[in-house]
């Protein structure tokens, strides 16, 4: 989602689902707005409106909320200017009364009024920005809180349809993956690696969400996307790729290669910690399941990678929950009580970073089963 | 902006000033935190933090933000994971204390204490997040307050450099508007258009912000981008258009056309509503400069056009700040008490939107200088 004109263009024809599955989400947040004691909840624009009402539309510093109230009608407000964007979507079939507002107009005090003055407490999604929130603060003299935690069963239960969206996105960056070791012949750049990947995302995707080619010293770098480092054989390199489906749905996907695929090429001590790293996190694929709690897991695999002496080298949580946006709850990390339940989808990560010589990390994205999960990423996890 | 790691690679490439410009924008919001009363300003990554420190890091749901305490140095937290980027910007020459952070880390606790556990008054800019925002709100019991307004003079301000940018901008966008005639022929949908001119602005800007090509009926809404609808000679259509430069500073710049060019093809009351339009674009233009307020500049649209009977049909207010961000303050919009001072860039956009009918808009980018305005946008402003 962007102002960006072009770009919305082409979100507001992401395919989307019947109204009935937007009618039962609403109906669920509200069940558990009441439940959680919360007395109402302010949606602002961005991934959590999208599933919930399906549209797209983001209006920026003009407000656009969608307010759950605990009880009576969803409420939806945004301005005349873009209140037609909303006939794009499946907004004029939900069980939501629709409210536009004209420049001018008190948007904060209809708002509010919506949220109920005499609220105790009122959540808002993560997206809502200060310029908004302060207003509303200022009319509603409750106590706030975050909508994605207070509500965490709602904003990180996958139903089966974006289950089966998250693993074709899966299977659709695997097939990229598969073809990354022909890519990394010596003597290419890491740029030129990522422009060919970038054109196979987009093969299976929509739209490219990133592409972090890092070999040797830059894959020390996690967030490092890519140079015009030239790549020689032995050469340890990360290779971090996601795109995103027409459906909404996110696929990310990590594995470390050594380039020309002769592993014995690799440095020595890169090849001792890369062991340590692969059985972390197949200890923590093992490990997941419904009734952990998201610390546990994370300590699943930075428990032996700190045993092995790498503890100082692992410098970012486990995992990270996915779906319409690329990082969401649950955030698999230290400090964490959140217990995992069923029909989630996370990310698990664990990565070792030796600063100045070389990097690794191995992510799947997975989904909590019954009694466990499965790794909606299938591709080999030992180097290749 | 964007998590899209190829798009981030783009506005690493951005062109920005030497440290010294953004020291002394530092030094600048200092003073005026100081002056405007207020303990600390959280700066959120985006448009406010680039100009700040010349970084497009974004860390999203990991906390980046600058903090400006009245007194002492600016304290800048990123996330261990994005730090690296920060040495292809020019913060490793700023005088700024800068703290990285890993996950688990108690990174609100330390970015309160930049703050100051005993500050009365804190400001945040527009772009930091509720779940962001409760955390510090939860530790720093102060009046938290918008910084794009009780900064207004630091958030609305353009030095000469930017000025000059935004000059470029419109001098491009003015570029493609010169075109359109020759793209709106009879016969030609608005998705055509519109494909060309995203070629078009491509040609003269680094990316597209947006394409508006509204026909007939389509230009009755505003926010309107583009359809499959065959433009008829005689049409009346709104286009309204814009980019970013390399430095980051935005274009948009709307026209209406008659489609074919034979203004006389066009209906009647559409005709008679345009010289209006275009007058009180005119008298808004000759009104506004330092010491008017905003809503004295919005009413100076808004009287004509509500005196001759379109009130009810100019439903948005007459303009935006903008640089680098497309929307920002000043809002040029009724009930504003704010000063318009020397220095500000800003639209003047009145419209008429007749539903089912057409719609109408002329817009040019001003700056204030020290008695009136400079109109960025040259091409005429009559029906073509």
């Amino acid at each position: 989602m962007n102002i960006n004109g072009v770009i919305m263009a082409d979100m507001s024809s992401l395919t989307v689902f019947s109204p009935e599955v937007y009618d039962q989400r609403l109906r669920r947040a509200q069940e558990i707005t009441r439940s959680a004691g919360i007395d109402a909840v302010v949606v602002a624009t961005g991934e959590d409106f999208f599933y919930l009402t399906g549209s797209t539309l983001s209006s920026h510093e003009r407000l656009t909320a969608l307010i759950i109230p605990a009880e009576g009608k969803p409420q939806l407000f945004a301005p005349g200017t873009d209140i037609l964007d909303l006939n794009l979507s499946p907004v004029p079939n939900l069980d939501v009364e629709v409210h536009g507002w004209n420049d001018g107009d008190d948007i904060y005090g209809q708002v509010a009024k919506a949220i109920g003055q005499d609220a105790a407490t009122v959540a808002a999604t993560a997206a809502l920005t200060a310029d908004h929130l302060f207003q509303l603060q200022g009319l509603v003299d409750a106590q706030w809180v975050l909508a994605n935690t207070a509500l965490a069963e709602l904003f990180s239960s996958k139903d089966e349809a974006e289950i089966e969206e998250l693993r074709k996105a899966a299977q659709a960056i695997d097939r990229v993956h598969a073809k990354v070791p022909d890519l990394l012949q010596p003597g290419r750049t890491e740029r030129e690696v990522a422009e060919d990947l970038t054109a196979m995302i987009l093969d299976e995707h929509v739209s490219v969400d990133f592409v972090i080619v890092g070999s040797m010293e830059n894959g020390a770098n996690p967030h490092h996307s890519f140079s015009d480092r030239v790549i020689n054989a032995g050469d340890p390199v990360v290779v971090d790729i996601g795109g995103t489906l027409e459906t909404g749905y996110h696929s990310d996907c990590t594995r470390t290669y050594v380039a020309g695929g002769d592993i014995s090429q690799a440095p020595e001590d890169f090849l001792k910690a890369y062991e340590v790293l692969q059985a972390a996190q197949k200890a923590s694929l093992e490990f997941s399941k419904p009734g952990r709690t998201a610390q546990e897991i994370d300590a699943s695999s930075r428990t032996p990678i700190t045993e092995a002496g790498y503890g100082a080298y692992f410098t970012h949580r486990l995992g990270h929950g996915i779906g319409l946006s690329g990082h969401e709850e649950p955030f698999i990390i230290a400090g964490s009580d959140l217990v995992i339940r069923e029909s989630m989808a996370f990310s698990i990560e664990p990565g070792i970073y030796m600063p100045g010589k070389w990097g690794m990390r191995i992510e799947d994205i997975v989904t909590t089963t019954a009694d466990g999960i499965e790794s909606l990423n299938q591709g080999p996890r030992g180097l290749r």
